[in-house]
């Protein structure tokens, strides 16, 4: 008997050893260069995860939201980044988390370093957002005006002290080679210490540079002139990973177990319980179907197989339809469970709101 | 002060009087064709909302999972019918429904029908699940023996009622010109009208036939013969439904709250807190982009305006990225609210879990 027995509607599936793996590396390989590691905890949401990044000494962490900075904050975690542009409407939050921990804010404007400053009675730390090339929020390398006004602004201001320029170089997820993956992250970092010095002289500080993203966390060898590393998705890997070779197939750590609900052999679909609700309705590149919202396979005793037998078709709220190139096995009956990797790993726990690990056990996440 | 001033974060806002409206439109119309309403609850998932439609003396309802089942039965429904295929591997929570509720099944394969009449204690109803051209689920048109058989297997059963055939003709949703819709709808009832008497003979009784999907039942004039009706999108609609002409801008009665947090003039862009946690990853058709996340509009007194400013034209986790192609009002500030009309409301309200009326109060959800 193994965990699947007992599984009776979707269900998402962890392999704490793989996951505990993919973080080892990914730590290993940060700490050997002697750069900060704050990884993304969006990806998990998960106090009893975090504990696995507390037994490897890490200490600093990163966040998307207020909520989730509030929920590792009630659990002893004492430097917190939001890597989220400062939100005004939460100046409340913002304040008490500014009272209990190290906190760490973005900014691209000049309005939310007043507004904030103005409000704030303790010390907090405050980065310049840039857009090295991903197009969706952050000043462009290129106006170092602004990006030099904004650096005054902030080291002028009572409370948030200037600490460097941060990127998410998230175009790195839309390539599929290691070498555009290093060139994106060269580029990048080259950018930002193209500008990095030459506020300096008049700022009379040096600023870090902050960059995350885990196709070049894994890929890239030398990180070069950078102070931290902020990525997430490492821990888990998923499809969209997968088919941009950023990671192996047996390091995908999570999976959706889903029981089949129809079987038609003749077109080799297989309907399964299991659709946006749960996977998320994020898709990953998939040979000539263009696109697909994660490959199928199979549960074994302790875990699941290392192939791909099928791939996600097409998802709506509650239904999931498989295709099986290669016919539907013929051990696959209706009442059987199938294992889908899903596209996008975060959204998916996002989606699920807590995790089953392989000894059955529950693990809670901030939306449970 | 409107309840806007209140808001902080992304917030799911209910128009209420816009949503009895379409309610009262959809009810009426089916009532006066003296078909069954059978509405889907999967849209707003509430049984607080679920007491507007008892008001008008509904008490069949649609639901898509046996969790929804449970918590409306829990609120005294007492004729649900899950319209997703039987999930043999929740055998025990379908046992003690049938105990407690009139409860109808879909079943398109007869492991299913006779695993689950095995089992039961009470009787439950049992339909036919037909594809009508969706694609999906269910038998196909042309399956008549196939169709027979199992019609045959339910009425033979000890347990299940045979009650007819049902079909989501969910490719109206494809189409967006009122006569595509009318054809597919017509279409796929002729085609269940076409089989459902070929068997009465032998079967010694009359199968229904339900239908169910909003475009239809807000475009097509006469329903014909059919039985029942199971929309469920119709209460709120969104955007798939206006580009699609189903609905007009005004009857959409709900959109996300999301605070501006950072302005890009130059490129027209507006950034938000609000992503695919909070919309969903679901996108619908718009002009030239090909594909957008929502539609952008701005709060009022006592709602928001009834007029398109921009459109949602990327999401990541928690980041909306906006465009405002005619440029970014001038009263658009750091702070302020927008008004995101979402693509795909069912999904929405999945992902937001609660809602805040214009009286700014939360309307709970079974995900809440």
């Amino acid at each position: 008997m193994t965990i699947f027995s007992t599984i009776k509607q979707p269900t998402l599936i962890l392999d704490e050893d793989k996951a505990k793996r993919n973080l080892s590396f990914i730590a290993s390989k940060i700490k050997a260069q002697n750069i900060q590691f704050r990884p993304h905890f969006k990806t998990h949401q998960s106090k009893e995860i975090g504990n696995w990044f507390r037994d490897l000494g890490i200490n600093k962490i990163t966040v998307s939201s207020v909520e989730m900075a509030q929920y590792f904050a009630e659990d002893g975690w004492a430097d917190i980044l939001i890597a989220f542009p400062a939100n005004i409407l939460q100046l409340e939050e913002i304040l008490a988390l500014s009272s209990q921990i190290t906190l760490s804010l973005l900014f691209e404007n000049i309005e939310s370093v007043t507004f904030i400053d103005q409000h704030l009675k303790s010390r907090i730390n405050g980065w310049i957002k840039i857009d090295s090339g991903l197009g969706r929020c952050g000043l462009n390398l290129d106006q170092k005006d602004e990006i030099f006004e904004l650096a005054k602004t902030i080291n002028s201001s009572k409370f948030i002290h200037l600490q460097g320029l941060l990127t998410h170089a998230g175009h790195t997820y839309r390539v599929n080679k290691p070498d555009q993956i290093i060139k994106i992250y060269e580029k990048s970092s080259e950018g930002l210490n193209s500008i990095r010095s030459f506020p300096s002289e008049e700022l009379g500080c040096n600023l870090k540079i902050s960059v995350g993203d885990t196709p070049s966390a894994r890929i890239v060898e030398n990180f070069g002139q950078v102070d931290e590393l902020r990525p997430g998705n490492f821990l888990f890997y998923d499809v969209q990973q997968y088919v941009a070779n950023v990671c192996q197939l047996e390091d995908i750590a999570v999976c959706v177990a889903c029981p089949v609900v129809a079987i038609h052999t003749n077109n080799y679909e297989v309907v399964v319980y299991g659709g946006a609700i749960h996977l998320s309705k994020d898709s990953h590149r998939w040979g000539d179907q263009g696109q697909a919202y994660g490959l199928v396979t199979f549960p074994t005793q302790d875990g699941w197989e290392n192939k791909i037998h099928g791939y996600v078709k097409s998802l709506s709220q509650e239904h999931g339809v498989l295709v099986f190139p290669n016919g539907i096995p013929e051990t696959l009956k209706i009442g059987s469970l199938t294992c889908i990797l899903p596209a996008h790993s975060c959204l998916t726990v996002q989606a699920m709101r807590d995790f089953m690990n392989l000894d059955g056990e529950k693990i809670s996440t901030l939306l449970s």
